[in-house]
């Protein structure tokens, strides 16, 4: 990967770098089509990272779809996929971790121990490995981004990070690869993340600030769905990932699938 | 830095990297010399990393010649000094550390909280902003030398970690910024630590393998000295830090300074 790397840049060529895990959707679709607009040659990484799932969670039974994903990369025209093994990315040896503190910390740092240590350790491998000039990331994953931003500027790395919108169902779902965990009920109840955050961010706008009114009204709307668990939901700043903030970020189970989904509810909604 | 690399490479150059602390010394310039034998561009960092330093250390008189520093490497023929600022490498809102398990919690790692991470923290940020084909580091600080090359392989960063030989005064002291510290009669019994070295290297040599009486000889040699205080002494692996081994390590106080030194006793001494 660094010797293409290195070889397009030598022929003075941009590079961008749009981290997966795979399973593609219109959403890292979105993220390699404005790659494609923006780099000269554009690397797409499929990566299941191991480390950043917790003990209980889904990896063993993360979606997968190659043939389909290479099918999709090849009509975008991208440059190259680059899709280690796990034995490649961690061979036993391996020792070294990458910890953000602070923004990593609170909810999704919290709710799953050693996510973001994982994600800030591929990330960064997956950056050095591709020296790219951008890498792409989606705001549905607005805390990540947030722990992406923090370690590529705070490793030196000279990565611009470009976040692009929250690609969304009609209904308002965000697209994840965990939604093809849902059955037809449960895909139903899903939109009620969307259509609550879509409620706060009208109300904000109608002249709303009471940030404890606006997450009140939130509340209501998820405890109003039966198949709907919450796990968290606060409003918070986007840079810290503490509140408070006009920055709406829940987990949600809907059965055996945890959701998330955000919002910056001083802006229009969808984003 | 960053950019100054990216344009070398784009040109086909080579670059190699010398991490330092400035206070230069002969041991610094083999690096520095074996560095441009190696690549068509040299770096030469300059920066006392705070954060590998405990609150009860050197760091507010750590040695500094600045104005030497840069005679020297200029005659060398360096093509770039890159000297951040404490408040460039770690501004406020800074919040990554590279953490490496293993061979960095032990001997250094356990006697110097926190020195390891604050050191494979800034080698990540040097080798990300210089891009360096290859990094320099002394045999002197083996232990440091085992940390970095598991972080550079861990990291994908595709530098390749060169170590040098320890350089030594006449007497056998290896050279140091800290024997600036040293007062004459301190100075003299600081040739405790490579002569013990010697004794262990040439009894192992005339077939002496049995490590814990090689580990007594050295003991000795250091307790005869009364102006020596050992913080430790072990024969360790050379990858793992972690008995048992033929790498003979220690860290030794003569007053208020502390001297670390290294042998491999299956080498000829001095290596």
């Amino acid at each position: 990967m660094l010797a293409a790397s290195r070889g397009w840049r030598h022929e003075g060529l941009t590079i961008g770098l749009v981290p997966t895990m795979g399973a593609l959707h219109a959403g890292h679709m979105s993220l390699v089509e404005r790659a494609c607009r923006e780099n000269s040659r554009v690397v797409v990484s499929i990566f299941v990272n191991p480390i950043q799932f917790g003990p209980n969670e889904d990896l063993a039974r993360y979606p997968s779809s190659p043939e389909r994903d290479l099918g999709l990369l090849q009509q975008a025209g991208v440059a190259a996929i680059y899709a280690p093994s796990a034995a490649v990315m961690y061979p036993p040896q391996a020792a070294t971790r990458v910890r953000v503190s602070g923004v990593a910390e609170t909810l999704e740092g919290a709710f799953r121990p050693g996510h973001f240590e994982g994600v800030a350790t591929v990330v960064a491998k997956l950056l050095s490995a591709a020296e790219p000039d951008a890498a792409y990331f989606g705001q549905k994953d607005a805390q990540q981004v947030a722990v992406v931003k923090r370690l590529a500027q705070d490793l030196d790395t000279g990565v611009k990070i470009i976040v692009c919108r929250t690609v969304r169902e009609p209904d308002g779902l965000a697209l994840s690869s965990r939604n093809a965990y849902l059955g037809p009920d449960q895909r139903q109840s899903a939109s009620c993340l969307s259509f609550a955050l879509d409620r706060a961010a009208r109300a904000y706008k109608a002249g709303d600030r009471d940030l404890k009114e606006l997450r009140r009204g939130i509340l209501e709307i998820l405890g109003a769905e039966p198949l709907a668990k919450i796990e968290y939901l606060e409003l918070v700043d986007p840079d810290t990932f503490s509140p408070p903030g006009t920055l709406a970020v829940m987990a949600v189970w809907i059965g055996n699938t945890r959701l998330i989904d955000n919002a910056d509810l001083a802006q229009p909604f969808p984003g």
